[in-house]
């Protein structure tokens, strides 16, 4: 803890793949010296009451306490009567702001080579709200959810984080033409917030019109904050023109001050277990983590050995093509440290 | 009408550049000799009280009459008290399936050449409901509606489409991860018809890993049918694939066998009456509508002659990056006729 000069941090490893990925990342922090002390938590075997889901309340605990964690890929057990691990972290944590920086990889080719874009995520609420109900039979209805608080409070992290970043512009993604209400209270408090950021260019976009965008240039975008089912469909949309999910980090920012970095890809069980996985995403997350920490020497040091690792493409996981294992990925990796 | 043999169509020119692009289609259909008479229809200056919009009621009435017609650009004018014109042609028509055909044009070069996909829509509810209210203040909701009767309908039309135009494979797109209700009803209803189509492989994917393998490998696909705005969502993502809207051609689908071919760009008000514009997706919907009422000699004929131009480069509109004037183009695809 604190007299050992170390930070605490609560990891998550998760399933299938999560444990070996999860071991290149403390193999990786102990080989920079990142003065990060884990604590580990695992999903559970049985429903804990607390959270109605795998996910222990001891875990939310660990977070709450902590405010700073790494969660790998979490399956969440078919089934009835409980919650999905990842919908529970959101709400329980109140999760509010998923942040996914998305920048093409030097030295992995995909048909887009200047990508660099931040999307931010209302997490919490929008088409998320789990409210349905059958009116009729063959008739159902859906709520979306938009609340003057939790707008603002992403449209601020938005700005904050385009602040602190250099970033120059943000872009409000909507169908308000459409929803005029929800997605127009969404973009009310976007151009409320920014109004105090007078030096970043504010722009608001129709999603399907920023779809059209991305593809033909994504260079047009710089940050990107909107509503949670258009950050789910923009932030793997923008993971796609980089490669995928595999390559993607993503931080997940909570009610005070709570920083829980997510590799967002999944658990894949036909591969678990084998020494196969990409550690990418996780050791990408882990970055947004230190950087959260403002431990920025530590995060450029493990970024930019990853980066180098991918490009020089002597060793590369089987989904980018290459043959190694994750361990010789890791150590090569430490070896650019 | 019928005694000279001719077949009557609505004609709806539009707004901004929509007159200049429909002089093209009507000088290449009269070139091509196609059996078509037009029934020209404007968009009103008043709001007619019985469509509660600027478009009239017997312009309604023509494409009820004729079943079949095609639609340039429509801005919907600004102010309260009507309702957009797209929206009232899709409610008050029953245009129940959009249907966009979206291929790499043969020598338009763009990031991808290997597109060939159909995206189809339902186009009539979901979140378009336009129920939505105030809860509290600060809180507001927006309602989804999902029936049997709309998913079936545009299901069915969208296996009759993949078996009729010798297609393989249909994926119905949804998020009904997280709304199992309505999403889930939407499938159940696509799991329903494709049963009827054994030879048709059927599959579901969730609309953000759909946005993410569209951008990798947009040959994975073929036939995606999908709620109202996920369909919005991708079928401007798959425009954007092909080099954008101006490109796209796009037919709608109504009650009792209408088709509403149309153009889905905008009316381009700052190159209007410029003799500028790029007439090529409302040309491309026109042979949409030549096949729909299974004129396949004219349709061929008029969409190998645009494609034809187009893929030699000699006369390209701006938009295209070429110099040609929207009348020196329309010339160029006349001589290929
Ligand atoms: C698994 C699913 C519920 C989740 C979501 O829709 O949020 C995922 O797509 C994500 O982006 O984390
Ligand atoms: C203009 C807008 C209302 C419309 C829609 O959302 O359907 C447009 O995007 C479309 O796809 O035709």
């Amino acid at each position: 803890g604190a007299e050992s000069g170390l930070i605490r941090a609560t990891l998550f490893p998760g399933d299938g793949i999560g444990p070996e990925i999860a071991g290149s990342v403390k193999q990786i922090f102990k080989v920079a010296d990142c003065p990060i002390e884990w604590e580990e938590h695992f999903v559970g075997t049985e429903i804990d009451p607390r959270t109605q889901s795998f996910l222990t309340w001891e875990s939310l605990e660990s977070v709450r306490r902590n405010k700073v964690g790494l969660k790998g890929p979490m399956a969440t057990p078919i089934g009835k009567g409980h919650r999905s691990l990842n919908l529970t972290l959101r709400k329980e944590l109140n999760l509010y702001a998923n942040v996914r920086p998305c920048y093409s990889l030097p030295g992995y080719k995909t048909k887009y080579d200047d990508v660099d874009l931040i999307t931010i995520r209302e997490n919490t609420e929008g088409e998320y709200s789990g409210l349905e109900h059958q009116v009729v039979r063959g008739v159902v209805e859906s709520l979306k959810i938009i609340t003057r608080q939790a707008s603002l409070r992403v449209a601020e992290y938005a700005f904050y984080y385009a602040k602190a970043h250099g970033r120059q512009r943000v872009s409000a993604i909507h169908k308000a033409n459409i929803m005029q209400k929800t997605d127009g209270l969404f973009l009310k408090c976007c151009r409320e917030v920014a109004e105090k950021y007078p030096e970043i260019t504010y722009e608001e976009v129709v999603i399907d019109n920023c779809c059209m965008m991305l593809v033909k240039n994504p260079a047009l975008f710089d940050v990107l904050v909107m509503p949670n089912l258009y950050g789910d469909i923009i932030s793997d949309l923008c993971a796609g023109l980089i490669g995928g999910l595999g390559l993607t980090p993503s931080c997940n920012i909570g009610e005070g001050g709570i920083a829980l970095a997510e590799a967002v890809h999944g658990s894949a069980p036909d591969i678990a277990g084998k020494n196969l996985a990409n550690p990418t995403a996780l050791l990408l997350s882990s970055v947004t983590m230190l950087r959260h920490l403002e431990l920025h020497d530590k995060a450029d040091r493990i970024q930019d050995a990853v980066l180098k690792t991918i490009a020089e493409g002597k060793y590369r996981t089987g989904d980018l093509g290459g043959k190694s294992t994750t361990t010789e990925f890791t150590n090569a990796i430490c070896d650019h440290l």
